[in-house]
């Protein structure tokens, strides 16, 4: 075991009803600003309940942030919170909303120019406006971790920061949110999760026996659980399961002890999102399969391990037993319903990979839990999804 | 799964050499309180550890916490805390000297009389001492939560409370300093950490599938990791992994969305402690097995699927496979050296059990997860024990 530091200090509210304990959650002597998405939470009853709860609050709201949050509306978004002295943002939705709200949070108080300098890493965050949560799409992890994922137009960007000053005060789930959520979203929410828990969980280096099997507790919920959704989208406990394993995956208790993680399918999926504007679950899908085929001798350990523990399979040696694993995952999401292939999308594989390789080598980032996948093997996994 | 609400907010800092973090952990214009135990850090290097990072630290310090920590000695403690102005209190030690540290935390700033009102559960704790922890013994999770259990030697009472006030701003967990324990406690650890996880995971009502899964992965890996530091105590993995689950297994995640716990077993076991001075947790390795079988009919659906997952037993039918995780859990503590029967103290089980009965029913208390165990059932249960 690897050593690490654990902190996280979001409070999770988590249950039906639970919206109401805004209204103790917040402090009541600022002023709050609303952030949500498309309208969808003005048609599902979450909106009235969440302005119910603070009646006795001052508020103001900002609507209208999209998938992949942009940077151009977080900048509109903190220009009002600055000009109406808002001092406390409740991002309602998804984890776009939620990661839209962190940067806007520092973005209101920053004071050193562009804030998109923080994003590219060459600037730190000092101060942010508290902000707290209403989940409605469990997915990202957003909700209890310090991470965002902004995207700009005018470069074609996606990148990632993080901060301990963006954690939410709380994050409030309530399950019963969720059961209006387009099915598409639902699929993508649960190949996401499954996706934050495998990138920690399947890497080829260090062992960390009770974060492992952690991991794999939530594999093993998500694949019992998933299934039901589709049949049963009002089962309550379904619903709650399917959201306490999204928070879990990404909260940065499974990388408790953790000697190295492999983001490499999301750093090649948040390109092929921004070149294709594939949903963000969907690049996943197609990019996990074909990063574990490439590094299969590497991780071919873990994988046999993955392949006992998580889907049963004792028999064959080792290389075969993790090569079915990396099957039964891919089986996995098909039975979620989401294609694993860019041809399922009318992409050239071949084509793709080199657009994506020559990207993230302009950006000189190598990725994989060793940082030695370079363009080579980024061009040669994405070929692997045609 | 039912409504919960999770906040722990105690940094975790693990790993060899982290104790020098110190220095960044605590803030260097407050006066320092180091407080032990019996003098075992000053053996094995962990006190001058301590010393020498928190050399330009203003220090104080309170040695002689006994296991099940005295109120008397706490107040002595405090009475130093106050007198010499200490803004800032450090456990260095094990359950005993966290939990005592805790009740001098909110005794030193008590302003309300005699602060073992707040032990009886009379008065509420509205204020305390910050206060950190270096852990050197893994087992009762105090290093991660918000309780602490405080003996008192004139009414013979062992009680415990519960603020967010007493919870660590941060703890230390660097496996190397548990080399030195002795096998007992290292033996009393283990057998604590599996019934922590048994009291959360081990009761007849309510479902959460993804908590049940996660408490299955800390007894899988206790179960697996125990037998080696026996063979192996200067292994650094085996404490590693021993001590993260410890932690795990008490700091409320296991609790979050499970219906109702049963601390039965802690219960009756304070009480074995306080009558016949027998460790905690030995009290526990003969009080949980007799808690089972007394309550079978009730829990057998998951004393079964603990069967199954956790003991990979899956011949016979459900009541068989139940009595068979009682079985096993009781040769597991055997394994790790620990008694479980009563008469392996040379105490009479009818007996005791009178005395356990009646003095729980003297303070009006029933237990189990359905609070519906009274002197009848404890007298029942303890007898089991023989």
């Amino acid at each position: 075991m690897t050593n690490f530091t654990y902190y996280n200090p979001v409070k999770i509210v988590f249950g039906k009803g639970m919206i109401a304990e805004l209204k103790e959650l917040i402090p009541s002597d600022v002023k709050v600003m609303l952030i949500y998405g498309g309208g969808s939470i003005k048609k599902n009853g979450v909106y009235d309940q969440v302005r119910r709860a603070l009646s006795g609050h001052a508020l103001t709201e900002f609507g209208g942030i999209g998938p992949n949050p942009r940077y151009e509306t977080c900048m509109n978004a903190a220009a009002q919170a600055k000009a109406e002295g808002v001092g406390f943002l409740l991002a309602v939705g998804g984890g776009s909303v939620l990661d839209a709200t962190k940067f806007i949070a520092v973005a209101t108080v920053y004071d050193a120019g562009d804030p998109w300098g923080i994003m590219e890493g060459r600037k730190p965050v000092k101060a942010a406006l508290p902000l707290g949560s209403v989940l409605t799409l469990p997915a990202t992890g957003s909700e209890m971790n310090t991470f965002a994922v902004i995207s700009r137009d005018s470069t074609n960007e996606k990148l990632a920061f993080s901060s301990p000053l963006i954690a939410p005060r709380f994050s409030v789930l309530d399950p019963e949110t969720t059961y209006s959520l387009p099915t598409k979203q639902v699929e993508n929410g649960i190949v996401d999760t499954f996706v934050h828990v495998m990138e920690q969980y399947m890497c080829a280096v260090g062992s960390a026996p009770l974060t492992e099997r952690q991991a794999e507790a939530v594999l093993q919920t998500l694949i019992e659980e998933a299934p039901k959704v589709r049949q049963h989208p009002d089962d309550y406990d379904v619903r709650a399961n399917l959201m306490w394993c999204a928070t879990t995956a990404l909260n940065g208790s499974l990388g408790c002890g953790v000697e190295a993680q492999d983001w490499a399918t999301h750093m090649i999926g948040h390109e092929l999102t921004a070149l294709y504007g594939i949903d963000h679950g969907r690049t996943l899908a197609m990019i996990m399969p074909a990063v574990h085929r490439h590094q299969l001798a590497r991780k071919q350990a873990r994988l046999a391990q993955c392949a006992a523990r998580v889907w049963g399979l004792m028999q064959g040696d080792e290389e075969a037993r993790a090569a079915q694993a990396i099957d039964k995952m891919e089986s996995f999401f098909h039975s979620v319903g989401v294609p694993t292939r860019l041809s399922d999308y009318g992409i050239d594989a071949v084509e793709a990979g080199h657009q994506v390789a020559s990207r993230l080598a302009k950006r000189g980032i190598k990725i994989g839990e060793f940082g030695d996948l370079g363009e080579k093997e980024v061009r040669e996994i994405v070929a692997l999804a045609k």
